[in-house]
């Protein structure tokens, strides 16, 4: 049903543009007031969608309900817009991903494609083998991390947002998570078995650990087994950072009937 | 042992760079004479690796064996290399892909992950919703896209580069495949289950299909099940052609105990 309103709506051509929008999000309080002819997503229906007074288009709240809004007024300055709310809001699956943090770029990647497959949440830390700068970076201080989590969400045709934190310690990120999770983190080097080996328990929360680009320490590893963590790999090919962490997302979702 | 391996070599931060070379790659012809300084592998191994006489980098022969090279003499013009080969060549696994042609910015990211994935054959179709003109584009007629596929394999540490085809209308590809093959097309909008519960015999050639980025036509799809494709989709979220091939790519390899 998602795909068929999406198939009458932006087609998933869209889909590879830097900023997918096949869903126009708003935070909720932005849905009583008009949208100014400035923002990117008036631009958007005005100019991509091609939506003229009266014309409908999918929208969605973020964390919040799915449908459609209509175009009431066009002015200079704004858009007028109504809203109809079809589509329930319903939880991203409950897997938590800790991630070392990555240089800025492959973040950005990270941030769109773990809010397109759906996660509930996402723990950028710091790690011994982590470049410690990366914290630093305009990405997670200009707020543009968000966007990239609502540009995969709109992407995805779904309006749940990761919970998001940057710049914890890995070992502060991994002592405060549930009890009850299933732990899994990713490990190339001392790793026993793959991943699809590790049959999760698929009603339960999961976390995935994965290590920075240059690996886990011994340090942290020592950390991971004391936290009950299983290590496990993604066979013998050497991935980059966000193609394993798709990869690993698709084999859980996978393992859980939602792929 | 590749990771080991990997581990003494260039670490896995490089990975992230846009030409990621944890392994460098060369023709066999290239392993009989110098290699010019000019050639980025040459730059790659004096200014990244920082390589001098009598060190050693790992190396691999394009659809050969794996080991070590030794730099034997630096001159103005050129670099002078020993090989020592240590590893047979694995072919990839038997896993043929046809994707509709996509926007070349798209075609990339799939060159580079499909072959850090490791599959044996990529074939990018004519569709009837692809664009046709990116079949024209200079990623193909500039022989660019080998660059790609070589980057990809030296990511992962592997020298197996995938056969690909690129312009072939979608009609005669599916019609010239082994009569063997599992076959499985990617669709959101009539797959009666999820990829996941198709569970294809994981000892024979498999080949996944993907439409082009606005999906398959009725006709495609008719063609589709005369050809004993069955269709299978990845779930209700909208993801990026690039994404849910890496996607089903590990969902299939996770079946056969790779990943």
């Amino acid at each position: 049903m998602l795909t068929v309103a999406n198939y009458d709506a932006t087609p998933p051509l869209q889909s590879a543009i830097w900023v997918p929008l096949n869903l126009i999000l708003f935070q909720r309080e932005e849905t009583l007031r008009p949208l100014p002819r400035t923002d990117e997503r008036a631009q958007h229906v005005l100019n991509v969608l091609r939506r003229q007074v009266g014309d409908a288009f999918d929208a969605g709240i973020v964390n919040g309900p799915r449908g459609k809004a209509t175009l009431l007024a066009i002015t200079d300055r704004q858009l007028e817009l109504s809203f109809a709310w079809t589509t329930e809001f319903t939880a991203p699956d409950p897997i938590t991903l800790i991630i070392g943090l990555p240089r800025p770029q492959t973040a950005r990647k990270i941030l769109q494609e773990t809010a397109a497959l759906g996660v509930g949440a996402l723990h950028f830390v710091r790690c011994d083998k982590a470049e410690p700068s990366y914290a630093d970076s305009t990405l997670w201080h200009s707020g543009e991390w968000q966007r990239h989590l609502e540009a995969g969400a709109a992407q995805a045709f779904c309006t749940g947002i990761p919970a998001v934190t940057h710049g914890q310690l890995f070992s502060d990120a991994i002592q405060s998570l549930p009890a009850s999770a299933n732990r899994i983190a990713l490990d190339n080097y001392e790793a026993p078995s793959a991943l699809s080996q590790c049959q999760p328990a698929n009603v339960t929360p999961l976390t995935l650990a994965f290590g920075p680009e240059r690996g886990w320490s011994a340090g942290e590893r020592d950390l991971l087994r004391e936290q009950a963590f299983a290590l496990a790999h993604l066979g013998t090919r050497v991935l980059r950072l966000e193609t394993a962490i798709v990869a690993a997302l698709a084999i859980v979702k996978a393992q859980r009937g939602l792929m």
